[in-house]
Formats: structure tokens, sequence, C-alpha cells
């Protein structure tokens, strides 16, 4: 590797890193072994991971900022299902011979632009290079109160069962992204690509909803999916209505030209909205929170039963609409 | 994939890692977003992140149990260089098609034995699969009291320059591993690759060090280099005498037979020792340190000046030792 074309491995840290951990003296500009963080008393630790695979988790021409801003975005998401505040982020950055100078200053650029939006700070990492495709860790810290934190694991029977924002719109941009959408027009599908892209972690809703909520998940398997994994933890069922699916004006063109795209939506992934559970006392709160956060909040169905994890879909008639899988599995 | 091979993502989950969780009522079992962990009060927070990539920081067919020791001591590893006492740790897989149910037992049974020797819990993940070499990171949390921390960058003028154990069995273990060490008998290889398999973090000996000790660093990328780290980080130069480095007997054997392997045990790497700087007055407290952990400890030069990190290596001769890369880069 020339070293115009890549720089060497303390280089690189120091020349893309390192500037992205000036706000935080304990990262010690990424020179030391550890970053050692101070924290706020009564506040409890959140640590989440995610890790992303060029031509798996994203596309390997997709440009280096949008690559960057989905992968702290989907690491913030999980903060947000937690209810927790983002503290500080370590990366690590497995770089096939291929990703230039060029890349990584569009992905530090993308990192430095999110950091800022969502106020966090990198404060560590490991650079390493890899014969196989670009792969992107990162882990994530938060911290909640002693107020408590959202949990997938308690869901109760009577719940009404609520999503942030619109659902669909990150499955329906993958495929614009990939060409297969060509149901709706142009205006939309650069839409739904932009929230494939760059992904909302809905982090104000999820610190008030601690309170007024009782279960909470960000929907990155599929809505069906997730909430899935919501009455499984929580050992109830759910019936959920196809119609009351909020869905963006983009989302609704396409399904008014390809019905079957019901599916796609349910179950494609990619949201980053939250689902959340909370109890029909909370329902004023609920909506208040709304109006507080900017975030549009619907019910959607609610939770039924003691049960086994079983997630009912019901048109618009009362029948029960099935899916041939009900969310994105990693293999 | 058949289900005979490999399971699902969830399945693999739940059946490895879960129960590598147990000991962490905050992991939730490994079945939500993230974790959530108390900090007693007064401790601050430490927080690193290492990748090993097959191939390139391990050999593809290495077992899988000392796989798993090797990315949770190297991680360990760094707490030890600030001091820091075990909290948890998250882990990212990228598996190739062909790692299987065997490599995954052998994997989780490694993690299993040392989370017990070291006190530290896996309390989240993620597990992608990838057509390229098998990635492990693994990010890592640790605790430090309101004494401090040891850093690399509180090296003093007139500072002695310790190392914990033994130097350079490491970087002969992974020749001995390939086959490139013929100078020295079957027990004696065995004992390098094993040193090198299997670092010992000097936790407890990292622990006791603040206070007594000013800066500190573990040599994962070779004495030279990591030495250079810390006089770049505290802004002076190091002398080091290569007659008094501790070896090991294989490791002095293997010298005997082939002096010029004084460059592979200076400059290769991977001891995962702990270097250390401490001032003269120290010097009993430090000696007495060697005694309570069992953990060897050597003076083997001093902190020569203010200066811009440069490190001389004299022999027993007072003449300066060159060599041709202080240490490891990642490329």
């Amino acid at each position: 590797v020339s070293e115009r074309r890549k720089p060497g491995e303390f280089e690189l840290i120091e020349r893309y890193f390192a500037p992205l951990s000036a706000d935080q003296p304990g990262a010690f500009g990424l020179t030391d072994d550890a970053a050692v963080l101070e924290m706020a008393a009564g506040r409890r630790l959140v640590f989440s991971l995610d890790t992303l695979v060029a031509g798996i988790h994203f596309h390997e021409d997709e440009p280096a900022e949008t690559t960057a801003a989905k992968l702290l975005r989907v690491n913030l998401s999980d903060l947000a299902a937690m209810g927790a505040v983002p503290l500080a982020y370590t990366l690590s950055t497995a770089l096939p011979e291929k990703v230039d100078s060029d890349w990584l200053e569009g992905f530090a650029r993308g990192l430095a632009a999110d950091q800022e939006t969502f106020r966090i700070t990198m404060v560590g990492g490991d650079t390493v290079s890899t014969p196989g495709p670009l792969i992107l860790t990162l882990a994530i810290l938060g911290t909640v109160g002693e107020e408590g934190e959202l949990r997938r694991s308690a869901a109760e029977p009577g719940d009404t069962v609520y999503v942030s924002g619109t659902i669909g719109d990150g499955a329906l941009g993958l495929m614009a992204r990939r060409g297969d959408l060509e149901a709706v027009g142009r205006e939309e599908r650069e839409f739904l690509v932009e929230r494939y892209r760059r992904p909302e972690p809905r982090l104000a809703l999820g610190q008030r909803l601690i309170g007024p909520a009782h279960a909470a998940i960000d929907i990155s398997d599929g809505l069906v999916a997730d909430l899935g994994h919501v009455c499984r933890a929580s050992s109830v069922d759910a019936t959920i209505d196809a119609p009351r699916l909020p869905l963006s004006p983009a989302a609704r063109a396409a399904l008014a030209a390809e019905p079957q795209l019901i599916a796609r939506i349910m179950t494609g992934g990619d949201d980053y909205e939250l689902l959340f559970t909370a109890p029909p006392r909370a329902r004023a709160a609920v909506e208040a929170l709304s109006g507080e956060t900017g975030v549009a909040v619907t019910a959607i169905g609610e939770i039924v039963d003691s049960g086994t994890g079983v997630v009912r879909v019901l048109d618009a008639n009362g029948r029960e609409l099935t899916f041939e899988r009900p969310g994105y599995r990693h293999f």
C-alpha cells in the first residue's frame, strides 16, 4: 500500500479519528490503551454493540458519509430503545486494501456530523486490515437514571402497541436503492432511499418513555419480528391492525401501486423507529410526548393475552395476514 | 447453511453466548437491545476495544478455545495497562461460512473458562456472517477508583523503566507456531507457543501500580515500539540495556543458539506484559509488588531526558543496537 493511497495505522488514527475524540479529555487523543470516562452519580451504564458488513448490511459503493451515519445511528437506536442518553463510543474498522484516503475522509466527516447532532464522542478504537469486505463494529455507551430503563420484557396484556414515525420506509428505500421499486416516482424513491440511509434514532422519545411505557424495542429486523421479540420476552401475544400502520406518503404511494408490498413494510426492517407498549391509562401522556418531541406516535394494536410470543396481523376486514418470514435474519 | 452445520442467529446466541451472560442480570440473557450495568459510587469507567482478524492476528486453524483466550486476554491487557478492574464485555463475531458448531462450542468454552479466571462477563454482542475471514471484535469495560489510572503520558526523566514477566516469548512462540524456530527443543517450543497463545494479562500488578508508577503500557506491538509510544506521549527519551531484559529459559536458549533473535525479542510484540516507569524513590514499593502479585518485575533502563520519544537500546558493551523496525504495524 503506497503512503499516498492510504496512511499507516498510527497516521490514519491521528489524521482521521483522533479529531473525533477532541471533546472528551478522557479519550487521551486516542493515544492510550483505553479511555477513562466519568459517570454522574446515580446513573447506570447502558452498553451495546453492532456490526455492519459491506455487501450485507450496506451496499459496497454506498458513500462513506452515509455509511458512517448508518453505523452510528443503528447503535444510537439501541440506546433509544432503552431510553438511554448517549455517552461515548469505540470503533473497530477492518479495512480492505481498496479503501483509500478519500473514503476515510468522508467516513470521518460523516461521524463528525452525527457526533454533533447526537452529542456523542469517539473515545477509542482499533484499525486493522482485512482481505475480506469492509467490516465496521461500533460499541456504544449510554446512561440511564435511577428511575430505570425500557426493556423488551415488560409488556402486559391490555397494553396498547405503539410505533414512532412511519414504518416501511427503510425496507422500501433498500428496494429503491437496488432499482427494484419502479411503482413510485423519482422524488418518492429519493425520500425512501434517504430514510434507509440515514435512520433517525428516537433518543428524546425513548428517554421520555421511561415511566409511561412498559416495553420497548427499536425496529431493526422488521415490525412483526421485533414485536415478536417483545412478546416472547414478556410471555404475551399481540394483535396489530395493518390499516393503522403509519405510512409516509411515499410508502403509501408504493403500497397503492403494489399492494403485495405490505409484506415488505411489515417485515422488511431497517426502520429504526421505536415500537413500544403502554397501558391504556398512559394514553394521554404518550400522545403528549409526541407533541413534545415532534415525533409522531401511532397506536397500531394491542397486547392481547399471556402467551408465547404470537403476533397476529389483521387486515381491514379483520382477516389474518400471514407472511413468509416475520423479519430479517442474519443467516 | 444447513441447520445441522450451523444454527441460525438467534439459536446461536441462545445456545453458545447467552450462558456466558448468566452472572450479570443486567445482560438480560442477551435478549434486549443493550445491557444495563451498575457502577459503584466513586468509580470511573475504562473503555477499550480490540479486533483480531483470522490469518493476520491469529492462525486460521488455531483451536477455537485459544482464539477465545487470546481475544479476551489482549483486551484484558489493555485494562491492566490502565490499572483497571474488569467489569464486562460485548463481542462481535463475523463468521465465515465454514465456521461450524464445533468451533462455536470450543470458542464459547474458551470464553467461559477465562471469564471465570478473570471475573468478567459477556453482556451483549452481535453475530453476523461474512464472505471474508473470521473477524472478532471485543469491547471491554473496566473501572478505576478516584485515585486515578495509569497513563502512557506520565513518564518523567529519571524514572526507571520496568517490565513484568519475561519478554520475547510471544514473538518467539509465533515463530515456533510457524515452524520457524528449530534452534530449541520441543519442550521449549511448546512453552513459547503456549505463551503466544495464552498471554497473561497483568491485572493485579496493574491495579497495584497506581500510586508507585508513573506511566504504563502493555507490550503488544513490541518492547521498543511500545516504549516509544510512552516516550512520545510523555515527551521524553529512554535508554534500555538489552542484557537486563528478563528472558524465559526457552527464550534464553533460543537467543544463545541464534543471537540475531535479539531483534525479534525486542521488537516482535505479542508479549502482553506491562512496561512501566517509576521514580527511583518507588523502587522498594515496586519490588514489594512483585512479591505480592507473584509476577516478576525487572528494571531494564531509564527515562533519560526531556525529548521526542527516542528509545536507545544498548548491548553489554554499551553500544547501541539498531533494528529495522521498532515493532508491529497493522498495515
